[in-house]
């Protein structure tokens, strides 16, 4: 298993020259140029990180879902206790979560990661009979780095070894999944009041203002939306005092301090699974804002880690899109989803087999006998 | 097997009942009100196209591409011959086509309607191995009104006989389709030279100006735009004077006439298809351009078919956009497809399937004890 100071240096940038003949290969195909618009940039891009044209379609993809509590929570800035966060991973866990049913139609397993629950998870509840053929139920890897992160406003999150910790977790279960075959990782969260952590880590390494990218989660009135905003802002000016650098210039911190700084122990995790798809040389599919926090937690440590990434959708949440920006993603999706969960990443699993798809099973324009006329 | 006139005499609207219990339901689901965005937008749709709550998940959706020739070709509005269009109609039959591979992947049967391909349609192609599981091949149904249609320049497209038996086969088509178990409906079309009446229809319906409506297709210089957007106005000044109206006020003529004067047969049969998936209350998907122009004849026919439909995709073609807002659809997915075949149609089926099942299976807060604070 690699431990990530050894992950970190072995990481190589994808395959461009796969990505070059993958737009050849695009070419040749029996359809006008381009006109398969962003399904032939992402098949460029899942060639160049499968290092190979055409790229493999993704059999045994998997959605991780790593839970963790958050002690910001007793700040008011959101309307779930976190007790909550318990439930929630027993109903994915029982199979009724929305990540269950979109995962199931696509074809994704569903793993979930205790990654710091602060409280005792319950036996899942009976559910609906399931139908589709799919695996019924999530599985459960017990792992608690710590239970729950403390008040980002007053201290640290969480220690510098925690946060070490939390990415070592999330590179392991990463590393597990493609020895036992898993090729694509969707990565997914949950944890009441976690937007908090997740928009602050977003300003504090896009510079974005806290008003920027901070949304309204769960879905939270605008008084408390205020109040959630300058948490962010107290969160960050803190972590700038105590680091003595400008708020604005906290991007010059490395990911990890800035992981423990923020936390949380969930985003550590995805910041884990993002370097190890990019170890491993499998595309890893962004959810929502948390997973895109710990994709920057992730680039921080390991720039070209950002070659690896695919982004879902574009979540509601407006920190989204600063971080998608900084990231140089372009989301598959945009649909107004804001749950997280994974589900828009796992939504977005059919697109990214159809684009390694076509690259491997369509007919070139020679083999169909059609072409546009040259004196065009 | 319905006849068009008992077919309009039979529609009713969607369920608008069925369309609040989705409501309701999505409001008691273990998630925050809202968080699955155009999900839950689109569930309650299908609540109302199947007149009951929860929806049915489409588990048998297929596929229609119908094909046919256009005389406007030879105004030179496009670099493909005219024999593309029956070889890209074999290379479909092979299962090498890009709307097979998608097809395939979301478990969609394809099948190719010869509605008026002006050529003999070759044997199909030798193509790749077929590994996927799904169906290999696309099934064909020749039905051919007339072998390609009239220059929509100089004269009518096709006689008003012939536009309503194309809208008549594509309304038998759905309704054999329904009788054999086909629960969602995807529309494709192909046919060299076809974006050029498509969006004569468009603007002739929406009156939106030519300029704004007509695209590159697939994918054409700025002096071929020209001459396209130029022949796209001559068409739409004869119909005007033949019909003694305002170019302004072409959407005053029905939708058979509209169809008859511009075509064409691919058109006229993706709009039966929108009246008997209406009629059979099954959900059709339209894809690009040539849909929604076969959608717009369809509700010019039929105003209350468009609660019936859903818009799988924003094609690169401007005309899209105004069709769309002209039939109220926002679209599923955004992704500069232009290429047509149904292709993105097809891409939107897991996104269909994804509305349906979280209605179906889903948990309630109550089932997985989560909720807000009442006092938040």
């Amino acid at each position: 298993m690699a431990s990530l100071t050894d992950a970190l240096s072995r990481l190589q940038p994808a395959d461009a020259d796969a990505a070059l003949a993958a737009g050849e290969r695009q070419a040749s195909l029996a359809k006008p140029d381009g006109s398969l618009g962003v399904l032939e940039i992402l098949g460029s891009r899942l060639a160049a990180i499968a290092g190979r044209c055409p790229p493999p379609v993704p059999a045994h993809p998997v959605v991780t879902v790593f839970a963790g509590d958050h002690g910001v929570l007793s700040e008011g800035v959101s309307p779930w206790p976190s007790e909550a966060t318990a439930r929630m991973v027993a109903n994915v866990l029982g199979g009724g979560a929305a990540v269950n049913v979109i995962a199931r139609q696509a074809g994704v397993a569903v793993l979930v990661v205790d990654a710091g629950v602060a409280t005792t998870i319950p036996d899942p509840p009976g559910g609906p009979t399931d139908d589709h053929g799919g695996p019924r139920r999530g599985r459960l890897v017990s792992a608690k780095v710590r239970r729950g992160t403390a008040n980002l406003v007053s201290e640290a999150a969480i220690s510098l070894e925690e946060a070490r910790r939390s990415i070592q977790l999330g590179l392991s279960v990463a590393d597990r999944l493609v020895d036992q075959g898993t090729d694509l990782i969707v990565t997914g969260e949950m944890g009441a009041g976690n937007t908090t952590p997740s928009a602050a880590v977003v300003a504090a390494v896009t510079g974005w203002p806290a008003r920027a990218v901070t949304g309204r989660g769960s879905g939270i009135s605008d008084e408390m939306l205020d109040k959630k905003i300058a948490v962010v802002e107290a969160g960050l000016e803190r972590v700038a005092a105590s680091h003595s650098v400008a708020t604005t210039a906290l991007s010059s911190l490395d990911g990890d301090v800035l992981l423990s700084e923020l936390g949380g122990l969930e985003i550590g995790a995805i910041a884990g699974v993002v370097i190890g798809g990019a170890l491993r040389r499998v595309p890893v599919v962004l959810d929502g804002l948390g997973s895109l926090a710990g994709a920057l937690v992730a680039v921080k440590l390991a720039p070209v880690a950002s070659e690896y990434l695919v982004a879902g959708h574009r979540s509601v949440e407006p920190g989204a899109t600063a971080a998608m920006e900084h990231l140089g993603l372009e989301p598959l999706l945009d649909m107004r989803l804001g749950l997280g969960e994974g589900t828009g990443g796992c939504l977005a699993v059919p697109v990214v087999k159809a684009a390694a798809g076509l690259l491997n099973e369509m007919a070139t324009s020679e083999d169909a006998g059609v072409s546009a006329s040259t004196t065009s």
